[in-house]
């Protein structure tokens, strides 16, 4: 069983806005064993409309379309659809109902224009829109089966949700696919690979495997697809083998992050935590807070870009920054130790590096990075050297001081 | 001059990744006047990347793919595109030692798999990627145009900008069109709409007008296309006029932000800032550290989530906590004049409020942030009501936080 996706419309193209509705369809048709096979964002063109339709029917089984079907004559999608089954427009009468309903009941005049909204090709089934005025549309052809969707994304994922979905589910036999998504940090992609090839040459073939990289991390996707009890006993088990390979890279699985990870681990131990940054300014805090409830274990801390402030807020010595400088071990382990004094955390991350573009040098490039963690029982600062892109680094550093407290975190007892 | 967009990879099919790329690529491609007439989403299954090789080449001229090139067995474009141009991979020598270059800067081991990645279809010209470890491709075949790009959003832009566009400007004689984007914040779109009305009205034919809302700002983007210098006039008439009628909501154009255009402004001002941030938890320091150079006047600052931090470093005192909370008027003020004292800063931007999901109550309710802004001669706080979503309450707080202080830094003398 297989489905595509056509987008139509100009917004996508010309890039004013990101296609997210596919995302979002894909993601709910994996999770009932639909497997998306393509996504076509095309212009509303006639020609174009009718060639992708062509085109997904050769290749699809089920064929779901959004937008181009407002009310104003830019809009093809309906006519084109009429076309394409060698139709013709007919007023639905429950689609006109329900027009008038939603006007009325937001006590505005329908327009004409928005009456002809329930003008619908003579083959098609309407699915109702009660969040919107253009209608639905399914049709059953060639043994093939096309839905009409508006482009509006809550419109749209209230039409998926409400019609599309269980219609599929109870249409036909659908596999079991199950995702497992392992995350890495603090390993290179290609050294992660060389690490578990063995592992990987092993899998079952009923297992498949995927690399995604991103800044300062490797996803590692695991897909299985037949009968749920199995999958899920077969991915299990491929799990338990990865993460004994590799247990000091894997901070979590699908949707967790390293800052969810911290927040749970800190929340264990009854602990708190602290910032002191100085060249990624605000993002580790920022990455901290955006977990609900980060107020229970995240107590605050400095950004200290100038010198004053390290010295001020931080305590950090004058003569340590005249000596060593900003970027150095030496700084950044009182940044981390001082973090924790000023405001009472028992864990505390800090940052001095240079982000760049500008403020390198031979002795000190862009990219170069001291991060420092501090607990209870220790303080440990460790160089790195990132990339020469500014907000990489500021990303990269992030992730990487992220992924230290975790390991960290970890192997203290709770 | 038509332009395809083909993403090959899972991730956007099975729903992991939204397609951002393409929507970055189609704006910049728009910009220096090709059209993309699609884009196009497929899996890495070589049958598939054939046909949708086949199909794009039948309709566009330019033909951009992105995806598929790591180092591992899964990634396909490569050897694909090879089959496709029936010709075989050989290895690049000048690939080979960028790559080389990329790793001994690294200080890590290029393995066997790494080395790989410079072996290139015969007949394409290697384009170099600084930011990674797989080198684009560029073919000209049977007239058309075919580039291959890594699928990592930073690598794939840098080559963009670097290489690929500037080589389309240069080979096609391409139409003139001109995009200029007004940056309005402090204002909502509908009562923007309503005020500039008879002014979009009034447009001539050859000017276009959007709205492009987004998190606290709407940009209305002017758009002219014909005679390069009927065009520079056009859009400086009309934009000289939308000046006059809005002049206290525009903060800037194009490819300027907030935090650039502050930046700007202190600079002006040989004045520097700081921050105290509560509900924004750091957002609004990151926002600034993002520009290059605001080292030059931003000192830091405290990000205080817990009262006791707020006591602390900002001074605030614990008696107004105790009376008004941490989310008033009272407490926000004593944050602002607190971050300019404790760091020395001339100006600071202080937040304290319900981000939520949790913490709201019938008079503090999520989304109610306090936020205050400090100069040499004033200190100001005003109350906001923003929305039920967390992460869209510390964007708009900041978005407000940053328009208040460019506002007042515009209105301060140099």
């Amino acid at each position: 069983m297989k489905a595509e996706i056509i987008t139509i419309g100009d917004e996508i193209l010309i890039g004013q806005i990101v296609d997210t509705n596919s995302a979002w369809m894909s993601s709910r048709l994996n999770g009932i064993g639909v497997k998306v096979a393509q996504i076509t964002s095309i212009s509303d063109r006639r020609e174009h409309i009718l060639e992708a339709l062509k085109e997904a029917e050769g290749r699809a089984d089920v064929i779901l379309i959004t937008g181009g079907l407002g009310p104003t004559p830019d809009d093809l999608t309906k006519d084109v659809l009429a076309e394409y089954f060698q139709t013709h427009l007919v007023r639905n009468d429950e689609a006109y109902r329900q027009l008038e309903g939603f006007f009325k009941s937001r006590n505005r005049e329908m327009s004409a224009l928005n009456a002809r909204q329930a003008d619908l090709p003579a083959n098609c089934t309407m699915l109702p829109n009660p969040n919107g005025t253009a209608p639905g549309m399914q049709f059953e052809e060639r043994g093939k089966v096309f839905v009409s969707m508006p482009g509006v994304p809550f419109e749209m994922k209230a039409m998926m949700d409400d019609h599309v979905l269980p219609w599929l589910k109870n249409k036909y036999v659908l596999p079991f696919i199950l995702h497992r998504t392992i995350l890495t940090q603090g390993i290179a992609e290609s050294t992660l690979y060389e690490m578990i090839a063995s592992w990987e040459e092993a899998l079952p073939d009923s297992v498949r495997l995927a690399y995604l990289p991103s800044a300062g991390m490797v996803r590692l996707r695991l897909t299985a697809t037949g009968e749920e009890k199995t999958c899920k006993e077969l991915i299990a088990k491929e799990e338990e083998k990865l993460r004994k390979l590799i247990p000091q890279y894997i901070y979590g699985a699908d949707d967790e992050t390293l800052e969810s990870v911290i927040g749970r681990l800190l929340l264990e131990r009854n602990a708190t935590m602290a910032i002191a940054e100085s060249c990624t300014g605000g993002y580790i805090a920022h990455r901290i807070t955006s977990i609900p409830g980060s107020s229970a274990y995240f107590l605050g801390g400095v950004v200290s870009y100038a010198n004053e402030v390290k010295t001020s807020l931080l305590g950090v010595d004058a003569g340590s920054l005249r000596t060593h400088g900003a970027v150095s071990e030496d700084v950044v382990l009182q940044m981390a130790a001082g973090a924790r004094k000023a405001t009472g955390a028992n864990y505390a991350v800090a940052t001095s590096g240079v982000a760049g573009p500008d403020g390198g040098t031979e002795e000190k490039p862009v990219g170069l990075v001291w991060i420092a963690v501090a607990g209870p029982t220790f303080t440990e600062a460790k160089q790195f050297r990132f990339v020469k892109d500014r907000m990489r680094n500021i990303e990269l550093a992030t992730q990487t001081a992220l992924g230290w407290l975790r390991r960290k975190l970890e192997e203290s007892p709770h």
